[in-house]
């Protein structure tokens, strides 16, 4: 495995190796946990050169965001990566990824406002942008994300067929904790309490799901029994609890089809977010 | 040479031809002019396989702008890109390149914002948004562009790097009819006796290099003279003179090192530009 510093020679080295079998890119922002390995895995096996790059990227953190605390521990990460079976960690520096005058950006529309967009302004255009970048200096061939951050999902399937790129997406699955967890790396910013309460939000997406199973159609009944729970079985404050088309990303009043349920909640000043899809009709989930 | 029309199989074209031998790029709007040919020759000198894109891009006109009315002629463009030696014609539909729900576009931020960019917002959005996409269809190694089209020439110079893309960008100096308007589809809209005037924008940059030369450093001053010549010598309605630095296109109050000159002048309705770079210093130009 292959650590490579700068964006120049990463695109070298994609420049030999396209064409010659599939490219796959796993890009984090390192720290990374049980659910950015099964990412790596899932690159393996759908690729024959896996690039993971490790960018904690500022221009998706608004100016009171966690940008500097944001955990790092590149060691642990390397050793982790090695495992999983990468090829290259493409380890990049902010100032070669921004260098002075740098001044274009990436912007999805409409998909970028609600939701976590909402509360996180520019968040989703620093995420198109730094996907969009790093797509043409790894060129790959499959870019796997998690389904954990369903927004990011919809917003880099959404820009990557757009501007043409060739790249398949593919989405894996969250990883969760036993009690029902997403995992996340900011879950260490968590207290102990925090940490105990903190499955309520899985629970609540658990609860939508078994109430759509049950008939249940009208999206306000299903957020205002997610928000009961979460209110009354932890100490959460609520960002949003939402659900949306999955086309769009726009609130829905009746729940058909597929449908995309989601929410953010601050415990202290660690927000965390969690999501599921249902269906409706013959193949629900 | 082979005219193709998806999006679809144009990519797949290029993923079959990337790697091997240098892809080079003409991205053109069409009604094809000498000016264009010599960016297909650069083109042709410069890399194995030419593809040169027809397409008049909806999202870089203006509601008001001449999107319907812009000149097209196929069957004449594709008979001189058979002359010139293009490979392919890449002709696709607007609503391929934009189907329904299209969300995504690209924006180079100040570099967009004055000289044509002042009268024409989205302008350089637009073509931003259509370049990359054609970058990422394409795959180009290198691609080639007119000076005619300055700004953009920079907008897209610095897209380019700013998101990665391996393209060298090449230009290719501004081809002039014999009394120096600068060659442009657009000039068929111009009246006889508008068409007898117009070459005085060329002839106001060549007294702006002349000014420059002979030792004159003030941008007001130069401007002045520039406009003074245009509204002396035609009835052209003045969009901007203006004279930048060559990295932000900010407007100097002090002509040093590489300077441009640009204007827009409109005749009638038709909008033409022209523009200059000057350089003080031991490099005259």
């Amino acid at each position: 495995m292959r650590v490579v510093r700068s964006v120049a020679a990463m695109q070298r080295l994609a420049l030999n190796r396209r064409g010659k079998g599939r490219i796959g890119l796993v890009p984090t922002m390192g720290y990374l946990h049980e659910g950015h390995l099964q990412l790596v895995r899932a690159a393996r096996r759908q690729s024959d050169f896996v690039v993971v790059s490790i960018f904690v990227n500022p221009i998706q953190f608004g100016p009171k965001e966690d940008f500097r605390r944001y955990p790092r521990d590149f060691r642990r990460d390397r050793r982790l990566l090695e495992s999983a079976g990468a090829d290259v960690i493409f380890y990049p520096a902010v100032k070669d990824m921004y260098p002075e005058g740098y001044a274009t950006f990436v912007e999805v529309e409409r998909l970028s406002d609600g939701l976590c967009g909402a509360s996180r302004p520019g968040h989703f255009r620093g995420v198109a942008t730094v996907v969009a970048k790093l797509f043409n200096i790894v060129m790959p061939d499959v870019a796997v994300f998690g389904a954990k951050d369903a927004q990011q999902v919809f917003v880099i399937r959404r820009m990557a067929h757009d501007l043409g790129f060739h790249t398949r997406i593919v989405i894996v699955p969250t990883v969760r904790e036993k009690d029902g967890l997403a995992m996340s790396s900011r879950n260490v910013y968590l207290s102990q309490e925090q940490r105990a309460e903190a499955p309520v939000l899985h629970r609540s997406l658990v609860l939508a799901k078994r109430l759509v199973g049950q008939g249940e159609r009208s999206a306000a009944k299903v957020r205002a029994a997610m928000r009961g729970l979460i209110q009354r079985e932890s100490g959460g404050r609520i960002d949003y609890v939402e659900i949306t088309d999955t086309d769009e990303l726009k609130p829905v009043r009746t729940i058909e089809g597929e449908t995309l349920v989601a929410l953010a909640v601050f415990f202290g000043k660690t927000r965390l977010i969690d999501n599921i899809v249902v269906r409706t009709g013959s193949c629900e989930l």
